[in-house]
């Protein structure tokens, strides 16, 4: 079932309910309702969960400005990232803490590590800790979790991927279209084989960039078998062995397309090692890759712009902007350098 | 002044103070210590600071683990980066998050932004947010202000940078033979006009390695004009300048050490569009610097490592380690690939 968050979580304005309200309905006292919205301890589980539903009935929203001026203390933004390592994140990173910063709001970060479980973890813990707001670059396909906390006043925008199962604000890049066109450019370059090899897809924007990669296919009336589609995790070793497995045989590939930077670095240690030379266009833009021979050929997303327009999004919310969750997506842009414009081998 | 805290935060087991000798000596309720401690709202500055002091004078430390317990959440440990869109800090994040989630505990980290103040209000946010530990990659040069936080049981490790005025555990890189051993290797690839770009001088890592150079142009019996040492903030216009500056005139230097990746990617993508080949020595690896022609010969410090080393170091605090501050310097390694091994180019 979807949760109607922005009815619950942005009610109009004339009749906001109170904390006194929900105590009434939850038949609680007041400390025990501030207890359970700021996520402090001393609740028993089903008081707990009266507490919530009380919440959500009456829709009740904490006014954050309020809150933060009683506490005392700085407003705090909480950014869920997936995978700390990954620099595609660092730009996004970056920009939600300018964007924090201009509002005078801390960011507070951590990483699911690609763990569903610890996403929700961190994401809850966030707010027990009483962030103001959430952004999540989710892992799981789940996020019914965050409805209660975001019944209780902490919003909450997603980005590079939409929550699953659970109606919030995203920001996403157009990752079919971006796929579609990288892919129609190895074809426009007389590729009729081209492979791809992406991430599992399970992760949204691993399906929409498999999915652009054959509707470009489609478009050029090329057939696509099924052994030059290779969708799984991005560790070199796997990566390598595709890569190897779709440039042999009596008909290989001559050009590929990568699903993301990860697997586009693996790629290019394997074809710089190779004679023959292969046409690439990755998906993700990779620092230095214009300074490679060839440069390589990728389908750029804006990180930067994602985590801006998130935070911007989310400070909105803060701010009291109602309406019903919105989706942003975000254009991709493909550079030509010279790896996407090789002829084919043969 | 230099606040011993290893006296005052790692007390000997045997007479262990407890919150109620806290409250005794700074004449106020158990609850008050309570909220100082956990950096709760609703003490005055003058209670807090009598408490503050009661908690210095009686060596009192807060019982990690009982207080997890007590509190009935995840044990937390919050990282102080310096610049999120640094790739350098990527996989040191990743590592403390995997020591972290070994010891079931979350990692929440932000970033200073490179300002002093924002390190400070960030490193206290989370203090104030009940982290058990923490680990700064310091940008300020005084952080006397964590000594009531550390008193109060707040492991502290610093990392990649020493902390300022302050006894604490700091793990780095050998900075200062890095950039010796780089410098030396492009004197012993017949350079002897070697200039120097680096960060503005009042970071310590880069004061060691300018340092470094000094100390190998020394060795080497060369002179080092003032003209060929540009330590300043690395943001590409000025790098560039400098860069061209160095390059020009009737002797320019036919060799260049970089202080760091920011500096030595600005650097590439200035000499990829020079004709006269000049030969590059960067301090830290980059992702693809392998992939360039010629390859890009580096001192890399181990990231990874680093954080690895930090977040044991935490732990092993965390878990009552007792004994002085330990500093723990991890060597550079000199990876060759071609850049640094060009001869002078006259």
């Amino acid at each position: 079932m979807l949760v109607p968050v922005t009815d619950i979580a942005r009610p109009r304005r004339s009749a906001r309910p109170t904390m006194k309200d929900v105590a009434a309905r939850a038949g609680v006292g007041l400390k025990t309702v501030s207890r359970v919205v700021n996520g402090e301890p001393g609740v028993t589980a089903d008081t707990e969960r009266r507490v919530r539903d009380a919440i959500t009935a009456l829709g009740f929203r904490r006014n954050d400005s309020a809150r933060v001026l009683r506490k005392g203390t700085t407003a705090s933004v909480g950014l869920v990232l997936e995978d700390l390592a990954d620099p595609f994140y660092a730009p996004l990173n970056r920009a939600v803490e300018e964007v924090a910063r201009a509002h005078g709001a801390l960011l507070v970060n951590g990483s699911s590590a690609e763990d569903p479980d610890r996403e929700r973890e961190l994401a809850l813990a966030l707010c027990a800790r009483r962030v103001d707001g959430l952004i999540v670059v989710p892992t799981g396909d789940d996020h019914r979790y965050l409805a209660p906390e975001m019944a209780a006043g902490i919003a909450t925008v997603f980005v590079d991927r939409p929550a699953g199962r659970l109606d919030a604000d995203a920001v996403l890049s157009d990752s079919f279209g971006g796929a579609r066109d990288g892919v129609a450019h190895l074809v426009a370059h007389g590729h009729r084989r081209i492979g791809y090899i992406g991430d599992r897809p399970h992760i949204h924007t691993a399906a929409e960039r498999e999915r652009g990669y054959r509707a470009a296919m489609a478009a050029a009336g090329l057939p696509v078998p099924a052994a030059w589609v290779s969708a799984g995790p991005t560790d070199p070793d796997r990566v390598r062995a595709e890569t190897e497995r779709l440039l042999a045989g009596p008909e290989p590939v001559t050009a590929l397309f990568t699903g993301n930077n990860r697997v586009t670095v693996t790629v290019l240690r394997l074809l710089a090692a190779r004679p023959r030379p292969v046409a690439l266009v990755g998906f993700d833009d990779l620092e230095l890759a214009d300074l490679l021979s060839p440069g390589v050929t990728v389908v750029a997303q804006d990180a930067a712009r994602l985590g801006r327009t998130a935070a911007e999004l989310l400070f909105g919310r803060l701010a009291g902007a109602d309406g019903p969750a919105r989706r942003v997506e975000l254009p991709t842009r493909l550079i030509v350098r010279g790896s996407g414009e090789r002829p084919p081998a043969d």
